[in-house]
């Protein structure tokens, strides 16, 4: 067997028991009793380190080294670079400093919880800096390793081949450009009444269905259950997707499933030949954000969309429901929030912008933990205008940094710039977008992203895979074009 | 860290493996879309070879040499114990021949159930072929490893210590006596007309909910659902128990729930400080069936069991129901029929002794496989004095044998065997039984299992624990003193 071969045998070991860990992670968000949280920790645990010996085995190492010299068709050749870059991300930080981290997060959560609802960031402050501390180290030994700065090796991890360079590029013409556009937004929209709807949970769960449905979801291979925060888990060919019901407010669920369809359908559109193999895998966090909001932002938040959807919600709504243009109005209202999960389109890239500014200067060392609600509290109110009145709606709302999530954050805006000129490429290919969307055919579309998107799986990088796509590097014009036409016009 | 503390920390993450392939089956049964199959093998295939790989590692072995000098406490005594029976059973065996038979089995497991579709046992004979040869070939490894005849070291694996010479000590006088009974029985009992009820079947899940609760099944360790076969999976903290509900048959459904909450309550009871290791396992497959049979056919099909049931299937059926006595003399209906799965506890062992009987002469190659339609309608003629009209109703019936599972058979019988005498020992131990069954309490006889073989673990062997819990030896008496009371007096 070659080392090419033999390496696929690894990685594909690796991949069932990070499939079991996905559906096992599934299960206990939406069917696991309660009574059953530490025998499932201590499978999970197990099973995570049994993935992790096999990225990091002496003989992974081995056989990447000797499979350099064979002759690989591209494929394989883009496979065993992202093997190679797994295995190295894997063996730059030492066991000891994995198990510290996950132990400091797994005692940070709890505290993070407790902290948030207490709004006492005193509470949090040890175990945050415990946990901020061990990623230091970790992207200390990691930068040594793959020869970048500290954060930058951080969000390596999230986002290959992506530097701070390349976000700043993106994030200072945005953080420029955005608080005078949300002035002008909040002026040009006037009121937005709350269209009156009240819709019992089992049939929003139907309507879903039915949208997901249209857009391409295969219920062959995946589902749709109720969970507390609705996530897209399981694996390509087994796609588990949730959902949260409100009666009174049918639109804010119905847009999450869009936007959780938008990443199905991009793992289950991966290419099969490839299943099981880190080729086959998801281009970066970033492009998978990328394919839930060009699915819930730039395709369904539009008014062909709610043409499309506001006869199927007075329908569920058992008599007339509210206008196309009522709804749409809604779903794009904007507002200056402390809450990033609550926010619109225009303000959310600055509440990301506050975390990954606030993150690099933890990274780095320019920003004490016991300093963060301090300077939180002065980025809100130079981005966004607005001061949280406690840290519950502020440094304390998300669960990344007390979970060793650091580096993540630019992603989800990163994911916006790029579903941005994502839709524009879509459109000057498909000419009668908006008509096929007014029709609740999004066969159009999906094809497209499947094409250009989904089925290249890990083949090209972050900027071949968008310049191949759009037939342009990546660019924020697209996102700001977007926003003048759709909050301006 | 010393040898034994090294096992403990290698088993618990093989416990933790298995325990993730539990729950990963519950879902493949319960949840999983169809086109999930693919994946869910695959990752059912890396998760068993890990677990596989851990048991049969060479330090596996290594420590379990070294371990013998240790002065080790009884319970840590008992599970080294338990270890070593697990890793002799599995090194046994070649990697290759372990590869074969899995094979094998999987490609058989379809063609049977096309072959029992047809009635064709000639679709099934070559694949039926190749796994019994193979199971031969197994059994042989197994045999000279572990001192015994071959289909003894078969037995060996479901029923540890128990040899061919034990079963049939008990089931040659079964044999003898079950044939003349079921003439007397059939005679005596006369017509039994079927109770009319009809109950949806969410009426009938909340009625087996409540009958779980009322036998101490805690919901906060486990969950009920549906599924094409009830069976109880999950781990002893996160049970998965399931049900079928038939809307104009409630009371087969019912039972189902009390065997399979038998099974629950000895794997939520089984010795705390013990998870995650051997010794804290059930004992085996015959003593687990015992704990379903003392809940569903000693205790629940019971005279006091169905004047607490009555009144609770009346109310489920909106109206006045069937008398207890007609539940009773309806639930201990006796009949000579083909299929053992739908047998009463009268001829259900005839159907066990005729497998034993042929699965012992295939694994010696006294029969072959060719003959077996014809050997299988013979035994049938002599133990229940009926004959199969097509190998559907005959030997085509069950999936053990495709799928490798030679040497199970037996464990149902000896089950009921045991959950008679631990009956009886618990009617001496407990004087108000019939009186607090009546009154739906079932705590002084579920505290009692839990003490005498629930919490026991594997720290006894079979004998012991059945000597410790009743005071005898394991006899046949308790069963067919059993049998004359219930269906002759």
């Amino acid at each position: 067997m070659s080392a090419y071969r033999k390496l696929e045998a690894r990685f594909a070991r690796q991949a069932d028991i990070e499939g079991a860990v996905a559906v096992l992670h599934w299960d206990h968000q939406v069917m696991m009793p309660p009574g059953g949280t530490e025998a499932r920790a201590e499978q999970l645990a197990t099973l995570e380190s049994l993935a992790h010996e096999i990225l990091t085995a002496p003989e992974t190492g081995a056989l990447l080294d000797e499979v350099a010299a064979e002759d690989l068709a591209p494929w394989p050749a883009a496979n065993v670079r992202e093997m190679r870059r797994a295995h190295t991300h894997a063996t730059a930080v030492s066991a000891d400093l994995v198990a510290a981290l996950a132990r400091a997060s797994a005692r940070a959560e709890p505290v993070w919880r407790e902290a948030r609802a207490q709004a006492d960031f005193g509470l949090l402050r040890p175990a945050l800096d415990e946990v901020v501390q061990l990623t230091r180290e970790e992207a200390a030994a990691k930068a040594e390793v793959l020869g970048l700065e500290p954060y930058d090796a951080l969000l390596d991890g999230y986002e290959p081949g992506t530097t701070t360079a390349d976000v700043d590029r993106l994030f200072d013409p945005l953080a420029e450009t955005l608080p005078g556009l949300l002035e002008r937004v909040l002026a040009h929209q006037g009121d937005v009444p709350r269209p009156e709807l009240e819709i019992a949970p089992e049939v929003q769960q139907a309507l879903g269905q039915r949208l997901m449905a249209a857009l391409g979801f295969d219920f062959d291979h995946g589902r749709l259950d109720v969970s507390l925060h609705p996530f897209c888990g399981g694996v390509p060919d087994d796609i588990r997707m949730t959902a949260r019901w409100d009666a009174a407010d049918p639109a804010s669920g119905l847009m999450a499933i869009l936007h959780e369809t938008g990443h199905a359908l991009y793992n289950a559109n991966l290419p099969k030949p490839w299943r099981r193999q880190p080729v086959g895998e998801p281009r970066s966090t970033a492009v998978h954000e990328s394919q839930s909001l060009l699915v819930e932002m730039q395709i369904c938040r539009s008014p062909a969309f709610f043409r499309y959807l506001a006869p199927l919600l007075a329908e569920a709504n058992g008599g007339p429901g509210p206008s196309p243009d009522a709804l749409y109005r809604n779903a794009i209202r904007v507002g200056r929030g402390f809450i990033r999960v609550d926010a619109d389109e225009v303000t959310y890239p600055l509440h990301v912008i506050l975390r990954y500014r606030l993150e690099k200067a933890l990274v780095r060392g320019a920003l004490k933990v016991a300093d963060l609600p301090t300077a939180w509290n002065e980025g809100m109110r130079t981005l966004l205008g607005v001061v949280p009145p406690d840290d519950r709606l502020g440094c304390l709302q998300d669960i990344h940094w007390p979970v060793g999530a650091i580096g993540y954050f630019p992603c989800y805006t990163l994911g916006a710039i790029i579903a941005a000129q994502l839709r524009e490429a879509a459109a000057e290919a498909l000419p009668d977008l908006d008509a096929s969307l007014e029709a609740g055919d999004f066969r159009p579309l999906t094809g497209w992203a499947r094409e250009k998107i989904h089925a290249q799986g890990c083949f090209l990088e972050t900027p071949e895979l968008i310049l191949a796509a759009t037939g342009r590097p990546l660019s924020l014009t697209p996102f700001l074009t977007h926003l003048d036409r759709r909050y301006l016009a």
